[in-house]
């Protein structure tokens, strides 16, 4: 026997499933965990082994679940009636390019929480067969694993079919599962459907391999979790949640302070420099760069967004697309889009939106304003309620401020404008011609008193 | 012996206590899970069942207890002081046109997690006594079910008297039961007083059942919570959490994508369509209708609404008394107030609040506005800042705004106000006359400058 | 032998270690729990105990730690080398004017949630040594206690010393521990260094105590969490989570409703009248003080308030720093910052900003305004978009609002400026002068319609 593996590996992924306990109109394996579908946690699994092909066998509703991996390379493999998994495996090796001594691996496209380490670790058996199990308090339902007297294992017996004595086996079978291509082949022809469901079952294998004394050996998951799979939307929430427990867990160890651990949500990669604080609830999207010293208040969502360090995000801000210079204070309340830039310490108040606009050093742009497709520049301060009126109904123009402006309160800056450094703008101004450095610019109606007005008075019905 | 049980159901709900642990001014029995009292609850269940009559012993606060269930069903009976549960079925039976054969079904409106499947089966017994049990890892404190070697139940014995035998037992004593309603008279006659507190025992009844060799059953429930009082608050939030619990559950598994089951609130009823997808820390309360595919982001709170399919309900909205078309996007921050309506493909952006105005198809109001006592065209653009004045100080007025109108940035519509399809409102106007269609209007002073000017000085103290 | 503690107390902190599974460039112990560090958890405590002396060892970041508890009367003493606890605690008692029946308390600054009523048990003790253990379902790792066959401490065992039958022992050393001074002061002179690490073990002096036949008691603490050192984030976070449920638990218990007990942060003290009741996701920060039936929405943060008798503060309000009368109406979405104040009845709607404001009696600021640097008197209504331009680039100024005004939409009111008694402002005004009581001021241009007139069509490319 030898010792460790050769041969090259060939991944094998069942996606063809119905699974209609999703109650879904979207194919089950397209389900996301944390952002991603779990197809696509399975091939990066896959992908992480580099194996010499990755075959995914699709049925129900294949066109979609394909074209969810545009642009990866995987090799796609139909099945269009469902025979099983042995049948689904015999589909998935036809006509593979393998040596007799290459391993096939078969994984499950429904399994998102399986690492490459654990697979690692089956795919260096030099065993002919490596099963997967794990230990379960109550097995009932499952296929248990069968050992003999010197613990190699036997067969796989189904619950229907087990003894009492076998029904007291807590080991399992995952269904996951890896064998030497050669064997494979001549195992998958001899499958019979004579069972219940008339099936071709893959498990059958292992017998076949005991019965020719070739050495199978069980790799037993020590994390259930990893070897879970989900048939339905309450597996897929509890999978969620252990996958964002443990980012948190990870990102909590790595030095980063996190207010709750179980109120994170982390879809995407979440990068945090030094002494990164995260306050509850807070979700996010995408690739997110927090820097040293980054602060994130209660209740935000950031997607997509780098965050220069010593910034304080408050609480309710909403950041998406977003790229900080560094000692920035931004919101409560505060709303970027893509395209927001913030230089050195500029500031955005609370129910501030900024679009596609570059805010300057130190400039702040602190109540209750919209600012898009603008270049604020440094030193400015934008009043409460000033609008960049960007928009005329058909296309976009962009508004340039000088370093220095001041922008009174409830000013519109009607687009395409240009306010020259060091100028100021009177409150209430609607400015539509542009403003030389320094100048005051106004647009304002003489105030009228009248006196002794009477207000209006309450109707009655 | 009678196979299955006989005559009509009456049920006695007893609320009278006093509830001093909840430390409130309200009586114990209206504090809330999941938006609905515990005596809702209770009720509910009670008439879930069909019974002939429904009695609500009463006592502390028992005016604001009746007053809660205005317009429902049920008699009430006072206990003006209380002298055990003994004493209360006597007075919740009192009078009763009841036969023989009948059976009393004895509640309590503190345990409000207990379901009408459970009642059914033990209503459904045709013992002379039904009682409901638990089993308790830890039942120090409680009433153990004694039962001979044949598994009968003999009795109850409460801890101070139990032998250290008898404390072994795990099966406790709920209180919940059922007792056909000739004996169920005759033993409470019998109550005696001398005990610890004074008081006649209700549990005294199975003792003198068993004596009678009347046919006692114990129903064990195998769920706790559902039979689990509510003395203090800490455990009415405890039973608020299952709740939700098992709501978030039950709406995965019927197909809704929950990001987190901890974290969601339902008060009141939730209808998901086909592949509603609702992220972390939203809060429904009383009636809401979610179409097929909507999303709902993190953090937001819907009250009473009906969102269309294909929309998107973003981050930080707060939906009341809403009803939405379909493939509406909405918020981030959107305060859509009651009699809010949006036509299909209706966009409503950030810091925008919308009330008793509806919202034509495609029209956008997406920035830091208020429309109220509107009618907004299909085909608008209400820019940033856009304000309908509809208050006079003493009445509300109406703005009527047609199809393929452009409003600019600030502007106010001072109600009542009509603006005709396809005009345009300049930026910054305040318009306080209708405008006719087509037309442009524009209400705004020329812009001045002011060349040199030099802005004040920062004072110094 | 004495039965009760004789003698006075003094505590010595250990606060020297640098925490480097913390990845951090702030000291450990400064790390915090509930918004106070873990060294100010742990002086607080030690404090509670009365004690003749609290010195604190200090070594790496020494300065940091000293300066964080500036005006705190402790004693600060520095472990330039680090050289185990033994060395530790010679330090901390070097040159102490304690009397040889005097106890030391030894106590650790990374172990937050230690309280004083187990700590005022182990100090109450007459024993010579008295120790805090802990019992543990995996003692693996720690130093085991060992005890005669009359249950009395012989020694510590550490993991690596320990056969196998007192690998056994669930019963571990959790370093905190209480000593008689003269005896003490002989012990740590006598350590030895001879060990793994070559440094001197505090725990040597319990075997040196059983030696010489001197009582040592040892004192099982119940709550293993009372007991937990913090030696990275994840176990910060862990440690938060307990403080956070038990906080939520005891104000449950006192009688505030908790919708999610597991959803409620307090950083400082909240105080909570009679029937308040707290929606989910809510943050408390600082001291707050609730009135009676308050009702606090889902996803707020509170920071140093106080909110009056029957108050509503609706979903994503933040309040920082404000004082309310009661009867108020806040939020949604409403943000209070410091100074902000409202008189009975008072409502402060969404999107609105108040700082360093008084509004008064039934006032309302509903919608999308900033009130800032002004006081409002009673009974005023201020319409949505209402701006006081309190900022003229350089200095703050005053806007002040007489009872019964009267102020449209879209107002900027330039400070200062003085809106008499019973005023109003015309919708779309720029106040830049005082408005006489009575008085309706506008400033507003005429609306002008121009017919015909054609949109800007969308450029192509």
């Amino acid at each position: 026997m030898k010792d460790f593996a050769t041969g090259r590996l060939h991944v094998v992924v069942l996606a063809a499933g119905k699974g209609t306990r999703m109650r879904s109109s979207k194919p089950k394996v397209l389900h996301e965990i944390a952002g991603r579908s779990m197809l696509t946690h399975c091939l990066d699994t896959a992908a992480a082994l580099n194996p010499a092909t990755i075959r995914v066998v699709i049925g129900h509703q294949g066109e979609a679940v394909r074209e969810s991996q545009s642009g990866r390379e995987v090799e796609w493999v139909w099945q269009r009636e469902q025979n099983g998994t042995g049948h689904a495996v015999q589909l998935g090796i036809e006509g593979l390019a393998a040596g007799s001594d290459d391993r096939v691996l078969v994984l499950y496209a429904d399994v998102p929480l399986l690492g490459a380490d654990l697979l690692g670790q089956l795919t260096a058996s030099p065993a002919v067969v490596g099963l997967l199990t794990v230990q379960m308090d109550d097995p009932t339902g499952y296929g248990r694993i069968i050992r003999d007297e010197r613990g190699r294992v036997q067969r796989i017996v189904e619950q229907k079919d087990a003894s009492a004595a076998e029904r007291e086996v807590r080991e399992v079978n995952t269904g996951i599962l890896m064998a030497r291509y050669g064997d494979l082949v001549a195992w998958l022809e001899r499958l019979e459907s004579g069972n219940a469901q008339g099936e071709l079952y893959l498990t059958d294998i292992v017998e076949m391999a005991a019965s020719e004394d070739k050495a199978v050996e069980a790799l037993v998951a020590e994390d259930v979790w990893a070897v879970t799979g989900v048939n339905d939307r309450l597996a897929l929430a509890r999978l969620e949640r252990v996958y964002q427990a443990r980012q948190a867990e990870a990102l909590a160890l790595a030095g980063t302070t996190i207010m709750d651990p179980a109120r994170l949500d982390i879809r995407g990669r979440l990068h945090c420099g030094m002494d990164v604080s995260i306050d509850v609830d807070c979700v996010f999207e995408g690739e997110v760069r927090l820097g040293d010293n980054v602060r994130i208040g209660p209740h935000c969502v950031l997607r997509d967004c780098e965050i220069g360090p010593n910034s304080i995000v408050e609480a309710f801000s909403h950041l998406d697309g977003v790229v900080t210079a560094g000692d920035n204070a931004i919101g409560p309340y505060a709303r970027l889009r893509p395209g927001a830039a913030l230089d050195s310490a500029a500031k955005i108040g609370n129910f501030v939106e900024v679009k596609a606009a570059r805010i300057g050093e130190r400039s702040k742009v602190n109540h209750l304003s919209y600012v898009g497709d603008a270049r604020v520049g440094d030193d400015c301060n934008l009043g409460a309620g000033t609008i960049t009126c960007n928009y005329d109904g058909a296309n976009k123009h962009h508004t340039e401020i000088g370093d220095g402006v001041f922008v009174g309160s409830a000013v519109q800056l009607v687009a395409p404008v240009t306010v020259g450094r060091g100028a100021t703008v009177g409150a209430g101004s609607t400015i539509t011609r542009d403003v030389a450095e320094g100048e005051l610019a106004i647009a304002r109606s003489r105030q009228k008193g009248i006196a002794g007005w009477r207000r209006p008075q309450k109707k009655r019905d």
